[in-house]
């Protein structure tokens, strides 16, 4: 991998100050293709009813692929979410929530990866709370592997 | 209109205090299946470069969205997001954002509505942001018109 | 399952019968949940450049998560499509194409469930050219399971 | 405008030569950032129930798409769909069906539009049926204007 857990970890402290300052944010995972973004349960991600707010898992979702990007391409890649397409199919309990991602495709202009959000349930098994495929335009890249600025 | 602005207003003031708090999200207008929602222009809402967070967009359509249903229904419908498309389209400048709403079907089951998000340049003239299709899920509601708990 | 391999086949030869007269398109699994559906390669499904056209990918994709309903649900059910959002990874190459498909939720009114359309390549490796997110109104059924008309 | 009306109809009849042969789709109309692509009532996009199949209000809206990127671009360039997203609101009558298609931007690397599927009733009245956006791949050009292969 180009990053490590710690490499992004720290990544997103720098870039993402607002992220990073809640500490809800942690970096689970990096693999190839592959990232999981965990954010601890807290008080502030709640909406009316009890549950996790749409925004919060929009986030999660869009920064653990984003994760999943950095780990292959590398502190320096600058992607940019041109779409991110959400289901949102059960209310989520008052507990951690995980996004479990996945690229489907790495170009040289367009990533394409979809992003799990489960929830570990009192019995350890796990549920599926919301599942949110996205888009990333890739900036172009010199031959070296930096980016063109 | 079953809400007017000012009906919406403390609607989500109540609802959602968090965003109620931060006097970012104003209701600029109510009309039939339609909704003007504005954030005004604040740091909180920047990302790295200086530009509106997606989550910040993903929140000013989806609450946009929400108005124009709560307008045509009234504030006794708890609609749930089941599912919201965004592609984001141009960086959006250090301004205040609205979302342009309008309902495409409001069904006895589903809504399903578009938000234009718009920020007027120096010149008056409107860019469009980003741009969202989003589908709730309507509660079963008595034949009287309430909702049916 | 509400419907075997076989249950699927015929109903699909009724329903869709322009679907089936083709002889293209071949149901080859249901599980819980789940299910499979095959478009044998053919000249037919190509556009321009000689790849597999879009709007087949749209119905391999919508008919093979209507299978898995069905599998659930039994031929009652008269699910419709709601939304459907595909994102195309790489260009097919003139090979049968399977629609791996997986339900996310199966609930009273809504159905959401994902397709990854994959081809094996010459040396047996699967490569994944399509996928797709798809959500699907249920109509309402009787206590007996039966749908109510 | 870089291709006509006539010009993009000829452009479908080499291109698409199956839509062609049809006679179902005709350019209705060219203008900046904008096509409205109609496809004619016949009994081949019938699906059961009498209504027009999703995969046929499918190709409507990405060939309309494609017609008014054609229009700004020129017949060299081979846009390609990356993804499309559709919302079926209401059930098509057995009419005439129009994608009316907007651009919301056209990027040097993508762009991004949306068709509304629109059938104007026995009074006049325009029906929204369905709706999609799309984003479409824009394969790099040379500065003198033309694809470079």
């Amino acid at each position: 991998m180009m990053m490590s857990v710690d490499d992004l970890t720290a990544f997103l402290a720098k870039e993402y100050p607002q992220l990073a300052e809640s500490g809800d944010f942690v970096v689970d995972e990096v693999a190839p293709m592959s990232a999981k973004l965990r954010m601890r349960y807290d008080r502030r991600h709640l909406r009316p009813g009890g549950t996790i707010s749409g925004p919060s898992m929009f986030t999660l979702a869009d920064v653990g692929l984003y994760c999943a990007i950095l780990g292959e391409l590398g502190p320096v890649a600058m992607a940019v979410t041109t779409n991110l397409n959400i289901n949102f199919l059960r209310m989520p309990g008052q507990r951690d929530l995980v996004a479990v991602c996945r690229l489907h495709k790495l170009g040289k202009r367009l990533a394409v990866g979809e992003a799990s959000l489960v929830q570990a349930g009192p019995d350890g098994r796990e549920t599926l709370v919301a599942h949110a495929t996205a888009t990333y335009s890739i900036p172009p890249r010199s031959s070296s592997g930096g980016a063109v600025i």
